[in-house]
């Protein structure tokens, strides 16, 4: 390919509010441009390095056995509904009206869709596991699109399913994916973390999510400093210790208290640790109000409330419903709370006498007692675990909380959707039976975006070979480009991929700041000082050498 | 590929309803599934064919220097909006709103995505001509769908767009894109015919279809008998020559006539042939009634029609707006009529003497004549050309009619979309100048229902080996599998795509029925009674081969 015929140029400027790496990086190097919020245009060299991803876990998912196949887009939205996933989705699935009146969903994930395929061909025990994968368009209606290609509204997705005769032959499946997902990241120098993870919307309650570290990453993950323990920080466990279990129950007692609304003005006005204040939440859920107690110094986890709740539909009370339920905020008191539910944390177990609101302004209880004064509750993990927490499986090592980008996720779902949709195989007595089934889906843009986030330096992108958009990036600096494009043609022959800066109107500065930024394995040199030879340098390494054409092929081959 | 594990299997029955070969035969050999109307599911069978299809298109797309790119499904409306294509398109375009509410066109086409595209670069003259590819999924909302993969609400199209600085260079981009299209169709087998025709709700107006000859073909196209002239029957032009222009005119008559309402019936009655009478039609554009005059054995052609009124939105009127325009249903007649508009076509002009209603039941005129008897009318050419047309082109062939699927359509825009878009380059002179645009489909599924059209039999589909899904079908006769798993795995070891039937409870017949029916090119058995060879038949021939291992392999590679 000649640079000065290539779709897609480099540019000196970052897009605008752009934060992360692979966002200012792609779009520089001209891999990248934004149609609408999260809906992006891929250049051809976009392109070339999606179709080489694709190539990359395509191969994997052969190589444990499963199909590809492909599927619509949009799907009667009824297949939704058998398992109430168009409500689990809320907004951010997208319904469509056909001419006809028909309701579609737009595509936001593939479950019910492949069961229903699979149901088609009413399968034998003979013919499991069946394991099918797809590379499809999915449609997710963010709030906000984020993080360059991280958190995209629209994006190519490997999704391979699933469908075998029981729990054994379906783990099977679960474990080649989850090996499987390891070699892919590590074809894509991609550093990767397996952790126990939340299942969100997509149902069941077994799976994993394969996590990158990255400051500027949406997810949050623990691991035990001292054994193999990782859960996404929705999910995550943990033990905590008493604080101060040997003090004796005093009695409550009222105080005024001229204090700052928030947790770190309380404890300050004390002159106490965060953990010594109770901290009641109060949300609305589908709109009555309920009330959550834990320790000051930890935040709620809203994955696991929803999950306890078995609905994401909550949300934080407007002042004037405070006011109903006899409260203010700032001074928000169990004692006297008028509302439908009292769920109290495991971390309010760990203090006595802990210092709650009391439900007016500048009105404080000392020594809340759990649960001396807080007869109906019940107790439950809606702990967001960090470093104070111990490890739920060592029970000795400290937890560490990191920040990062979900790689992949794979789910396991039992029997959720093929109970609701029928999803059925033939056993060897001739009668029906349920299939197992899991999901397992890797974002194809933002596995993109994450190679960059992994593989860059301060002068651009550092492809590995295994995506690299061409495998050579060939500069002259001749005035005429004789050499090079003899070079040019005679690499092309044998079959390497070479993209050829072949621009007579920029320096050679320009060439090789571009070099870098677009960020090709191999750079080629020729000039009137290389004489016979082809100067090459590794883009991830410092020297360069100089080889005979012979000797460049070899090494490019 | 071991067919016991193969997801997708052959089945005896014919999808209901099915009516074109290709829906039979892909649905019973296990290549596809209908999801909902008009949305396939494709099994590995399936998948493998439309992969290979892709590779045969783009490898011809890379050839011509089109470089693949990719873009969202879902466009900003407004780009619609810009030359009117929302409206053009009408309720085949699904349109989505998302929780932000902003308008999103589910793509149909990318003509305008690709000038946003193109515009975000700043293209200067050195890197014209752009011509780039993308295979991406296209949503058309069709009253039906229809024929199997021939008619899809939902399906793949390599769809390419090229960008030129003027209209030489842009007409050297059609020609590579027309030739790379017989290319294709050879390489896929599929015979096609290029004729001239009519972009519809695309814009422009000079463009190629390529047809293939179908009897169950929804366009039907005329070709010359001496000539090359092919066009497709709502663009074709002809010549008619006159039948009695040597009459002299007659007076006007006014005539009972107690007749049937139609053209026939109308002949009968009085005798005459059908070219003897006028037909005039009227029309209700935008709510206002227009009259098209045409001779009795020709009809009107409403694409014709749309471009001379500029609007497809026109229909026939009810009874009662009949009424209106002081005439009645079979007896219409120019004389007296109370429209806004009459379009007599050039058919008119080559009879004298025509008979035509009177507007008042079993009341005809004899005699009418053009435009003794008609002022105030534009002759027009709205004829649907048939077999007794002249071609327009060599002036001597007749016209000949024939029914035909569509593989593919290319198109010039000219500036249609670019001037509305702002879609410009950067000229010799640093001065920003229109693109000239053009935009050259091939739908993907449609292209392998087509290639099952050419190339069956009465047992099933022969797949050409560009497409096929696999190389080889081996069948083992023997109880048990030994011989068969052992050349399974020497081929595979090769390299060569092999689908292994190794079922032990189906008959040889039924093994040799599948194989016919699935259509790979090579069908291998082994058996005792082949010793230490294998038996070789091509599914196109019927004698079969014994060969052993060795020239097997070399036959296959």
């Amino acid at each position: 390919m000649l640079y000065s015929k290539l779709f897609g140029k480099t540019i000196r400027e970052e897009p605008k509010g752009a934060k992360m790496t692979n966002h200012k990086l792609l779009y520089k190097a001209g891999f990248i441009r934004e149609l609408s919020s999260g809906r992006y245009l891929l250049t051809t060299l976009g392109w070339q390095v999606l179709n080489k991803i694709i190539k990359v876990i395509d191969k994997q998912m052969i190589e444990i056995g499963s199909q590809r196949v492909a599927t619509p887009t949009l799907h009667p939205l009824k297949l939704w509904q058998a398992t109430h996933r168009d409500e689990a989705f809320g907004e951010s699935l997208m319904r469509v009206k056909d001419r006809k009146n028909s309701e579609f969903a737009i595509g936001a994930t593939h479950e019910a869709v492949m069961v229903e395929f699979v149901k088609k061909f009413k399968p034998s025990f003979k013919e499991l596991p069946i394991v099918i994968h797809q590379f499809s368009n999915k449609f997710r209606d963010e709030i906000r699109a984020r993080g360059g290609l991280i958190r995209l509204k629209e994006f190519l997705m490997k999704d391979a399913y699933s469908f075998a005769a029981d729990e054994k032959e379906f783990m099977k499946t679960y474990e080649d994916q989850y090996n499987a997902y390891l070699k892919i990241a590590e074809k894509l120098k991609i550093k990767v973390v397996p952790v126990q993870a939340d299942a969100g919307a997509l149902g069941g309650d077994y799976c994993h999510e394969f996590m990158v570290l990255n400051s500027e990453g949406e997810d949050s993950f623990v691991v035990c400093k001292q054994c193999d323990y990782a859960a996404n920080i929705e999910k995550a466990q943990g033990i905590l210790s008493g604080q101060n279990l040997s003090e004796k129950e005093l009695p409550l007692e009222k105080i005024k208290a001229k204090r700052g609304l928030n947790m770190d003005q309380m404890a300050d006005f004390y002159k106490v640790p965060l953990w010594r204040l109770l901290k009641t939440v109060i949300f609305m859920v589908k709109e009555k109000p309920i009330a959550v107690l834990i320790r000051g110094d930890i935040e709620v986890n809203e994955i696991k409330l929803a999950n306890i709740l078995k609905t994401s539909n909550f949300r934080i009370p407007e002042p004037e419903e405070l006011k109903k339920i006899k409260t203010v905020r700032g001074f928000v008191s169990p004692i006297g709370l008028k509302v439908d539910l009292f769920l109290v944390d495991q971390s309010v177990l760990t203090v006595k006498n802990l210092i709650t609101g009391a439900n007016e302004l500048n009105q404080d209880y000392k020594n809340f007692n759990y649960p001396r004064d807080l007869k109906t509750a019940e107790v439950v993990d809606v702990a967001v675990v960090g470093q104070m927490f111990t490890c739920p499986k060592c029970k000795k090592g400290k937890l560490d909380s990191k920040r990062a980008i979900e790689f992949g996720h794979i789910f396991k779902y039992d029997h959720f959707y093929t109970k609701a949709l029928g999803g059925k195989f033939i056993n060897e007595n001739g009668k029906e039976n349920l299939l197992w089934m899991g999901a397992f889906g890797i974002g194809i843009e933002r596995t993109m975006g994450i190679v960059v986030e992994e593989n860059h330096d301060d002068k651009g992108i550092i492809w590995p070979e295994s995506v690299a958009p061409f495998k050579a990036h060939l500069i002259s600096l001749d005035k005429d480009n004789k050499k090079a494009d003899d070079l040019y043609q005679k690499l092309e022959k044998e079959g390497i991929d070479v993209l050829y800066d072949d621009r007579d109107d920029v320096s050679a500065g320009v060439k090789f700041a571009d070099a870098d930024l677009i960020g090709i394995p191999y750079r080629l040199v020729v000039s009137k000082k290389t004489n016979n030879k082809i100067e090459l340098k590794e883009r991830l390494k410092d020297k360069t050498e100089l080889l005979d054409l012979k000797d460049l092929i070899k090494k490019l081959k």
